[in-house]
């Protein structure tokens, strides 16, 4: 049994054989975030995961069907990290997914530093606007926009909170990859591997998908592409394997 | 009538109507110069036109399909520069392309400081390596290895010669991505448009072209990504339409 609110739904989370809590209102899962779960690298066994800005937790939820490790969602809007909790509980994933709501600067002193092995972050991709041009809605403008964390925010707590050899993954717009790299590398963190999304063959890419890892030695890889739609404005049987788990 | 000299071939450009001098042991034009020819902007009837580490002048006269404007190829090696001047003028092309046989950083001084409109240059790809390692056919060691100029000369030199506006395309490989990233924002180019070139579709990118414009605003674009080989090994409709025109 779970209690819905508002105008809140009890969606299925793709393939997983898992539910998650989403409001049309409030916050829904995006593609990004189940790219951002494909494309990091997990420890399988064990270890410290850290999602920030974990929004409904759908990361962590993702994240969880491939790693046993524990793994941290960090959500500063008590709305959304309300969904999360529900969500987390409805799974049966209480034991392995744990949720704080807090600032995310904040999370060196609560969880310690140097300890993490992975944090993703799929941050709100943009500059905080004039009010006027923000969302009215406060937690789509919250989630969208850098109003209580910008990149900086993310990219500096996250080399505080992971070990030597650890990996950041993100998920964020081409028109902020210059940014990123630069951030990374005044952090002392490496880009790795990058993956540029394409919404078809013939266009240009509207996302992508970083990977950094702590202290590491510089040595850039760029992934194969990934197309969203085919020629047909249908989605690509790469994309239907990762939502749906078509083969 | 052209004088060959050694094991030099005078071989088709494409399908451009033209002829270059080659060889085997001394330089023949990789697919990297004409990915590079064509992703550059151009001007189509005036203006400035610099091709840095022209080699055997494969990008100026591929350029001279496409821009009126004035060329100048600058080549350090003067086995390499005899061979551009004798395909300049096999080709009739000696009143657009001007070739000089001079070390780039010394071109500002030459050239003249915020005059080009746009510069192309495919540079050396490797930093140097130890004596032992390098290629011990010294042209093909020059081409590939930065012994005569490095990735900074090259973008710092760009920088002196670029009018405000004006713009700087390079091929490399994804592992120089970040250094030729710094180095354009440490010399006022900002990178605007960045595009993958893929081996195949399912492999790793292997070469880059950037294109940085000086003191640009910033607004990178990666634009849609192209492979080289489909899956039956053959080159892509792409790939065939640009090196043999296709349709």
């Amino acid at each position: 049994m779970i209690q819905l609110k508002d105008d809140e739904r009890l969606d299925d989370v793709l393939a997983e054989n898992m539910k998650i809590v989403q409001s049309p209102t409030v916050f829904a899962f995006s593609l990004d975030a189940v790219l951002l779960s494909k494309f990091a690298y997990v420890p399988i066994q064990k270890g410290k995961i850290i999602d920030l800005c974990t929004g409904n937790g759908i990361v962590p939820l993702l994240l969880s069907t491939r790693s046993k490790a524990e793994i941290t969602g960090v959500e500063i809007q008590e709305r959304l990290y309300d969904m999360a909790l529900r969500s987390v509980a409805y799974n049966k994933l209480q034991e392995q997914i744990h949720l704080i709501r807090d600032d995310l600067n904040n999370m060196p002193q609560v969880l310690g530093y140097n300890k993490a092995d992975v944090i993703t972050c799929n941050p709100p991709y943009f500059k905080t606007p004039q009010k006027t041009e923000q969302n009215l809605n406060e937690h789509l403008a919250i989630a969208r926009h850098e109003i209580y964390c910008t990149l900086e925010d993310v990219i500096r707590v996250s080399s505080k909170l992971l070990k030597q050899g650890g990996k950041l993954a993100l998920v964020h717009r081409p028109g902020r990859l210059l940014e990123i790299f630069e951030l990374m590398k005044a952090y002392q963190i490496e880009p790795k591997r990058v993956q540029f999304v394409y919404p078809k063959q013939s266009k240009e890419a509207n996302t992508i998908l970083v990977e950094g890892i702590k202290n590491g030695r510089p040595d850039l890889k760029i992934l194969p592409p990934l197309f969203v739609y085919d020629e047909h404005d249908q989605y690509t049987s790469e994309i239907r394997k990762i939502l749906y788990g078509d083969k």
